[in-house]
């Protein structure tokens, strides 16, 4: 409802208030026909999350490692693995990814991953991925349709 | 580790996978001798992370009321009729927010909204406040140390 009011010595309040932290995420769906590229996939849009990969091309390649309890832990180290790769030393932004060892009765992948270190300038800045995180995670095995997908929500 | 590769005859894999929605908020913080104060300083937190204030002048005035269950609910229907005001006719951004009425015995705020209609272009856009939350909500009443605050999430 529309009031009456007088502009006449209108006084402003002081301001009280503050905007804390806020917080994002955003959630990478990635398929295939097997399980190990459902998580190559998911792996890349990760790296797709960071920086336009078009901008990237391969010229050097990095051999990762990642174990879980489960699948899901396994998704969840080795997207961490991926992270921890472009957020040090060697600071790889990854193009493709190829796991060459998916052993689902150890639950160890080991992966390669081809690209370049990251170089502002060369390459869009894109969104910061601040942690993996298991919250909804779902890893879906369709075997009888070779349909597998992969769920997984970061923190941006 | 880095691992050795042969760039020729390099293959680039078919793009499997997606970004879904992503969900953001943020959490306002708003303090004042009273909690009628704090309860103002919030509104207008709100308004100033849709839009600069500086931007607002005061032209019209509208009248909201809010009814709660307990404080809690009060606070979130508060500043649910604020964003009712913002998102539909009159499109109103509160620059000051003036309670008068504050019945804590019967939880039911009455409130003055001045401020003026949104118009691009004159007023810089925020960011989209798409709901009030209830979650990590704190209404906190220091009686002894004239001390309220309260803090909120919103989406955005």
């Amino acid at each position: 409802m529309e009031v009456e009011f007088s502009k006449e010595n209108f006084l402003l309040p002081e301001i009280k208030y503050e905007y804390l932290d806020h917080t994002a995420d955003v959630q990478l769906h990635a398929w295939g026909s097997t399980l190990q590229e459902a998580f190559e996939q998911c792996g890349m849009a990760m790296f797709g999350y960071m920086t336009e990969l078009d901008y990237v091309t391969v010229e050097t390649c990095y051999e990762i490692e990642a174990k879980g309890d489960d699948i899901k832990g396994l998704l969840f180290h080795f997207l961490d693995e991926l992270l921890f790769l472009f957020s040090a030393e060697p600071y790889l932004v990854g193009k493709k990814l190829e796991i060459t060892k998916f052993d689902m009765d150890n639950l160890e992948i080991v992966c390669r991953c081809y690209g370049e270190p990251f170089e502002l300038g060369k390459h869009p800045q894109g969104t910061e991925v601040k942690a993996i995180t298991y919250s909804a995670m779902e890893v879906v095995q369709d075997v009888e349709r070779s349909n597998f997908e992969v769920f997984v929500i970061i923190d941006i």
